[in-house]
């Protein structure tokens, strides 16, 4: 029932501006809780732990979302110049959460505690495992030249799938990761309202604000990339094919 | 760079069959789990508390999911039987849904336990509300009749995005739920790999499986539902309006 050819992106600065408003705050309560009730941030230390929730949030949270938005937000830029950068921020966000992966790691071995044994740590492995592996596959696809365009064609659905479904999953796991803090460290204080576990609760429904926020930007379709002249060029092929007209009448 | 007109539903039904063998899974395995490890069910006793996941996996989680899939199942059927389906199916999910929500909390008085401090149950009351206020809605919209075509027409993306973010917070709600009741019951000995451990995080990943399968069913766009004769002639005035070609032509 949607137009897929308006240009026009209607209230989508005023969402991506919101998204960015709730990125930024889930970013700074997480610091917050950091600071205020675990003590702070540190590498040599018992707070090496803390290095891990502030990662996985900037990394594979606020930035992954970030590299998401970018073809809704750069809609009339040149796709290569898009492309380059929705690269460089899932790259840049893996590289910070490797940085959290490592310091969780390292922090269970100086303390002799177990690995990978909860849900979170399993959703989390697979998350990371999954983000590398769509990150490789989307480069040699769309950055690397060799792929044909019909390729590239019939991959990009997939791609933006996997993609929202990482994200998805990376915000679940987050929260998952908050609620086993908060189990651990509050434990019966947690039922009787303390400032931490509300301000976290808070932290948590923010997180999964921010998920949705990104998803609504994503799928709606009048807000998605409008095809440019050269790309139309392209693929005269196939909208000949597929939708029996040709797209330069446009 | 996909059509939008193609009849054929490809791989759709292979899809359709692998979510319901996930979400039959997931409720079995939820059944197994409180079986085997957490004593059963029953109403008037302890086990009171264990009515509260099942039923919020049978309401809030499978049925949910197979209500938005009926409009992808049935693609051929008439408008309003796949409506009224659609309402039916959301209405037996949240009468289940209650049931389990009375459980929890008339176990909690009981015990004499908190409510409403942790983030699981303030996703949870967050969604159940939501869940009810997008029943009424919809039904007011697409079942009563009064809504004008043109009302619906612009208020049917919207009501699609609620509906696969509440199902979306219902997973993910789910799964928060699924830890607590890991580090309640099992605390320290969660890292020895105990077996109800590794089954409840196998039942976690399988629940966010069903999820991201019922999201990629609802969300490819060449599964959409065709628009049925009497729909193209009522919505010829959009049509030509948005598009600029008349849908009797087809």
């Amino acid at each position: 029932m949607e137009s897929r050819t308006n240009p026009s992106p209607g209230t989508l600065p005023c969402c991506v501006a919101f998204s960015q408003l709730l990125g930024l705050t889930v970013v700074a309560l997480t610091g917050a809780w950091l600071g205020l009730y675990r003590g702070g941030i540190a590498w040599e230390s018992a707070l090496q732990f803390n290095v891990h929730p502030l990662c996985m949030v900037i990394g594979l949270v606020f930035l992954q979302g970030d590299a998401l938005l970018v073809y809704r937000v750069l809609r009339n830029e040149a796709k290569r110049t898009t492309k380059v950068l929705h690269g460089l921020l899932h790259g840049f966000a893996f590289i910070i959460a490797l940085v959290g992966l490592v310091a969780v790691f390292d922090y269970h071995k100086k303390k002799g505690y177990a690995d990978l044994y909860s849900l979170h740590s399993w959703c989390g492995i697979l998350v990371f495992v999954l983000y590398f592996v769509q990150w490789l596959v989307g480069f040699s696809f769309f950055l690397f030249p060799g792929a044909s365009f019909s390729l590239r064609s019939r991959y990009r659905p997939q791609h933006v799938f996997v993609g929202a479904s990482i994200f998805l999953l990376s915000v679940g796991t987050a929260l998952l990761g908050l609620k086993e803090a908060l189990l651990f460290n509050l434990g019966a204080k947690y039922s009787t309202f303390e400032p931490e576990g509300v301000l976290a609760n808070v932290l948590g429904l923010l997180l999964a604000g921010f998920g949705l926020v990104v998803l609504y930007i994503l799928t709606r379709a009048d807000w998605k990339r409008p095809p440019q002249a050269e790309e139309q060029a392209l693929s005269m092929d196939f909208k000949t094919l597929t939708e029996g007209d040709s797209p330069g009448s446009q």
